[in-house]
């Protein structure tokens, strides 16, 4: 890092130059796809995700050896606002709760061959809360985007980042009002569960927070910072450091969006590389993909953040590859083309 | 069989004592649910899947050792009216890729531990043209549906029915212009992939099957002879016999569900042991699921048939039941409950 380079100017600076989808790959997937026993199209978005992996991994074989869900964990200081249903200190038990095997992400990256790895982002430091200052400082903000770049280590090929952080659908719906306009009650949901009187707080709190940092919430990174909790920060540099190591991105739901949302802002071309793996029944999360042109893969009821979504769609997604790859042509299986 | 009793007549017996649900199963995979690590409700219709699956196996601890797809593959005399993109032959070619593994069934099943069985209708023999007779006799079609309960044999415990056959989505479109209404356009899709001529043909060849069937096509299972081919009455029985011997069934798509509904139009209980495992993108089997009263777990605009939208979602079915058995609860974890 430049010492007279401002953080966020160095990041900035890597969406300058954002690797472009293969064409050469996707004709080659196509000319394959074309030869294999079914009609033509007939396998609907199991095609298409093979031509975004072909695009995006840059081979005309795509490969997924090695899939991974990141999961970035955070504490939240807007948790003092009664925002959530469940007190804080619940996201070091569920970090617990992974390192043990004992969520849902574990069976679910355990039944379709998928890695699980945690991050945790200084639990027992929770950011300020953003009704009373900037969740990080500028510096802080930057050091926790570069280390979410960390997912892609180890020769990951598929990336899926996750969530767990108490209090992170307040910080994900602040984002949203930030982002797209007001009133907060507009993007907002339960999380994880809470009543009437909690979701007031939790509007309150978004309404008091805009209104603090208003003036500077014309810049995503700024938004980043100021109402983004950590795990957001670190998913926008996993997200980015896959895009330029050629590595394809599964969104979850309503939380990881919001990183999406925020790299969206910065320019659209930052998540051309991502597909949605579910749309959440948290708050808006079906009028957050819309913004983001971006279809969703499942469509379960799902809101449990953590990966879930995103790890149950690379089942999805492994089983196109499978189909790609192995079945028979037509001239090898000795099957008639079509007629006319 | 007794001689005194018309093979229709002894089926319909079937449907007067159907199997219940088992609220007692119900009740206790919602216990243990509730004491999971994750907000009440947080996985959707993952936990519904798992009502579903207890309800029906009467099972309060559900269990899924042995899913099948059973693919039934059958030829239609109506193909001599030009309605498929497909010579006739290919039906008994994709048989010959089921079994030598290269179909994408087989990828899929393969992916997920999937059982796949091939049974062949008497492919040497087509049924009648049914635009000049109906399709089966009645005892044929009887014969047939009794056949179809083969593929609940060995221990079975999820039941997925599938379907090849050069022409079978024409007859689908018959069963439902039958049970639903016409015209027959409102129904018909475009199957492997027919042109307008191709498109024309199949509804002029529905209709023209309707106005020679009209006055008995008040009766599901005249419409089962004179319009469905042998794997429709093939998969009636198989469906109806999972039901017998508790155990759930996921339907595919556009010709599957022509089976469904007929037994829907039985009595709507028939069907109630059925999840819907995708929406195809073949004609209007959006709207059939609606008449059926079924959420599709899936909707990947997929429409290939050969069981493979339901192989998918027993992908899903499968991890919705790994996370009910296999993760922990809020006291084995030590995470704490809702603050609330």
């Amino acid at each position: 890092m430049h010492a007279d380079i401002r953080p966020f100017e160095e990041i900035r600076m890597l969406f300058a130059n954002l690797p472009t989808p293969s064409e050469e790959s996707v004709a080659a997937v196509r000319a394959r796809d074309a030869q294999l026993t079914k009609p033509p199209g007939a396998l609907g978005r199991l095609e298409e995700i093979i031509e975004w992996l072909a695009a995006w991994q840059g081979r005309a074989e795509p490969a997924i050896e090695r899939p991974l869900v990141a999961v970035f964990a955070a504490n939240h200081g807007v948790v003092a606002q009664g925002v959530s249903a469940f007190p804080a200190s619940v996201t070091e038990q569920m970090v617990a709760n992974f390192t043990g095997g004992g969520a849902a992400i574990n069976q679910i990256c355990k039944a379709h061959g998928v890695g699980l790895k945690v991050y945790e982002l200084a639990l027992e430091r929770p950011t300020q809360d953003f009704t009373q200052a900037p969740a990080m400082d500028e510096r802080e903000a930057a050091a926790t985007f570069a280390y979410g770049t960390a997912a892609i280590e180890d020769g990951v090929d598929l990336l899926a980042p996750g969530e767990m952080g108490i209090g992170n659908t307040t910080v994900a719906a602040a984002i949203y009002t930030a982002l797209y306009g007001g009133p907060a009650s507009r993007w907002t949901g339960r999380g994880t569960g809470v009543d009437d009187t909690g979701l007031a707080r939790k509007n309150a709190a978004i309404e008091a927070a805009l209104k603090l940092h208003g003036p500077h919430l014309s810049d995503p990174f700024e938004i980043m910072r100021r109402l983004g909790g950590r795990e957001i920060a670190a998913m926008m540099g996993a997200i980015t450091a896959a895009r330029l190591n050629r590595i394809p991105v599964v969104l979850d739901g309503y939380v990881v969006c919001a990183a999406a949302a925020l790299l969206h802002a910065i320019t659209p071309d930052a998540i051309a590389h991502c597909v949605a793996g579910h749309v959440s029944a948290e708050g808006a999360h079906a009028d957050v993909l819309e913004r983001l042109g971006k279809k969703p893969l499942l469509d379960l009821g799902m809101r449990l953040g953590e990966g879930s979504g995103a790890g149950l769609a690379i089942a999805i997604i492994k089983t196109a590859l499978a189909c790609h790859r192995d079945m028979a042509t037509f001239e090898s299986a000795g099957v008639s083309g079509k007629a006319s």
